[in-house]
């Protein structure tokens, strides 16, 4: 086995889930992820914990939805909704075999099977819950990388002294915390968003952190009141459709007007899903350079260094005082803009990032 | 997807485990059977059920066993435990990439993991359960026979038309249901059990059947008060050993002399489990004709025509009057004759079998 499997379920169990003696966990494993499940297990067993292994590949789900009579699924079935009560630890293992596997199967069919399944995801969001990915061929491809090459590339951004790299991060966390407005401009930005009263999550991959994803390395915060014009020059794909040069114009907080070379329809679409899509719910900044290119999979694309990232829809709950909701949607969808050139972020003021270089650098 | 994978996962669905619209229903896949694992989300689909599938694959509870450093498991953990006692349904998919995949784990290893789960083990068989298999590699394998020719041997001993042989079994099993005394005899055998106030099951392959595997296709009871000797001349796998021409000697219901040709200390190592692993838990009599050879595959082999088993050890509360309990005992094996040749079964002195065929066919 690659050793490096085996260092990946030592970071994700221990440093990111901070699994404990005797605790209930989920291992959800994808068709291609079974040789990081095996090296999870093995790391559980060491810590004296409780796995429940369950299956999450996209084939079985797509034959499921595809050939249900119609669209009113169940509420919440008993069963799961009981697993997921009593689960201290969800550890999502990503790696499927096609990440189109659900290419068919209709937008409605899968927003109706989510709206059944909204006490389900509540009840997963409760546990401590990390997601990571294992390098399979198929999100190498994803990526437009030879596998070998993808693999290098994801173990550099997982394998990381993440100690160090949060301590780095909590200087970005507490002058954003300290602060009450951030603009971002660029050759074509200029954007300024209030932060006032909002706590910035510094996601250090650790549950510890409030911070779900290995690999992570943002920080991030929900802004409000949004006035002004953003161009987010990084290319994505948004739904399974590519979007390139999104160009977004900002009044009292809400989208007026969209312009984009490529995908502009996919964009307006998510803005016309509902009031709080219009507005934004977060503002990432990404720090782990490892990842020094795009990739078409979010969970890496939005932590890549010298990028900041916007996400209209949901904000995060880790980010508002207790007791405050942020903006509500049923969607967040991030959007990625390149800082390393002609660039500044400034928080009252004070330019605390130019040219993806930080003041304290 | 070869056609018979999804005439397979329609018996099971429907014949098999008889699932209802709304029932909650655990799918167990192992690393070989996911394409089973497709076809019956698909039917569950169809049925409007609600399936939550998880990994039953070897290599991760082998990592995991391998690596807890006591032997004292953590005693039925809280969010598995929730799941079964909230299941309707259970369908378990064998079919791995290798039947040894767990030889290295110690037996102790295994005992004490499965004391500690006791509960769950009692939970998962309060559901409607059926364990069946999809013929992958390893299994035709484990069979000596070619991949093409194990899934063709595999899909005649499921694809049958169950309510027939049903209506055929159930001609043995009112026999039995009459009777009180069972007499086996071969060139080399002469056997008497009581089977007096004891309920045979027709094992056609449904739960409605108290039958809980497919491919089934068995006429099963608990005998008691053993006298005689009996020769097991299949040569089986038992407890990963070969065994052969075990030779089994009874006196009141109890083994008081062993010999065998191969495996001899195996057989002597079970029968020392426990008081109840001297006395016969079984008496089977295989009638699924589609299984014309040995497998080392028990699932398939006990249902073999023209073959009767007996088991070492636990009996099944589905032969027992209301409130009675049978043997007890940890372990269950079975050792299987042929009858084919040179043979008779008798109850209460009129020959319901003479080499291979019932007196009513």
């Amino acid at each position: 086995m690659d050793p490096r499997i085996r260092e990946h379920a030592e970071v994700l169990v221990d440093w990111s889930a901070r699994v404990e003696p005797g605790d209930d966990v989920v291992v959800e494993v994808d068709e291609g992820s079974i040789p990081l499940a095996i090296a999870v297990a093995e790391v559980l067993g060491e810590r004296e914990s409780n796995p429940l292994l369950t299956f999450a590949g996209d084939d079985p789900i797509r034959a499921y939805l595809r050939s249900f009579p119609t669209t009113e699924f169940p509420e919440d079935p008993a069963h799961a909704l009981a697993l997921y009560e009593e689960t201290d630890v969800l550890l999502r293992l990503r790696g499927g075999t096609n990440t189109s596997a659900m290419a068919d199967v209709p937008t409605a069919t899968r927003q109706a099977y989510a709206r059944a399944r909204r006490s389900l995801t509540a009840a997963r969001l409760e546990t401590d819950w990390v997601s990571t990915l294992h390098p399979t061929a198929s999100l190498a491809q994803q990526a437009f990388m030879a596998t070998e090459a993808f693999r290098d590339f994801v173990y550099e951004a997982i394998l990381r002294d993440w100690a160090a790299l949060a301590d780095e991060m909590v200087t970005l966390k507490d002058a954003l915390d300290a602060g009450s407005e951030v603009r971002l401009t660029t050759e074509q930005t200029d954007l300024t968003m209030s932060i006032d009263g909002r706590r910035a999550v510094n996601s250090a991959a650790s549950v510890a952190y409030d911070s779900h994803n290995l690999p992570s390395g943002e920080v991030f915060t929900a802004p409000y009141a949004t006035e002004g014009v953003v161009v987010f020059d990084v290319p994505m794909m948004v739904h399974g459709e590519p979007v390139r040069d999104v160009r977004l114009t900002f009044e009292s907080g809400e989208v007026v007007d969209i312009e984009a070379e490529v995908g502009q329809s996919v964009i307006e679409g998510i803005v016309e899903t509902d009031e709080g899509a219009r507005r934004l719910g977060e503002l990432g900044i990404g720090m782990n350079r490892a990842i020094d290119r795009i990739t078409n999979i979010t969970l890496l694309d939005e932590k890549m260094g010298d990028t900041v990232h916007l996400a209209l829809g949901r904000a995060y709950d880790a980010c508002l005082p207790e007791g405050e909701s942020g903006n509500q949607s049923a969607v967040h969808v991030d959007l990625i803009a390149d800082v390393s050139e002609g660039a500044s972020i400034a928080i009252d003021g004070e330019v605390v990032q130019r040219d993806g270089r930080f003041a304290w650098e």
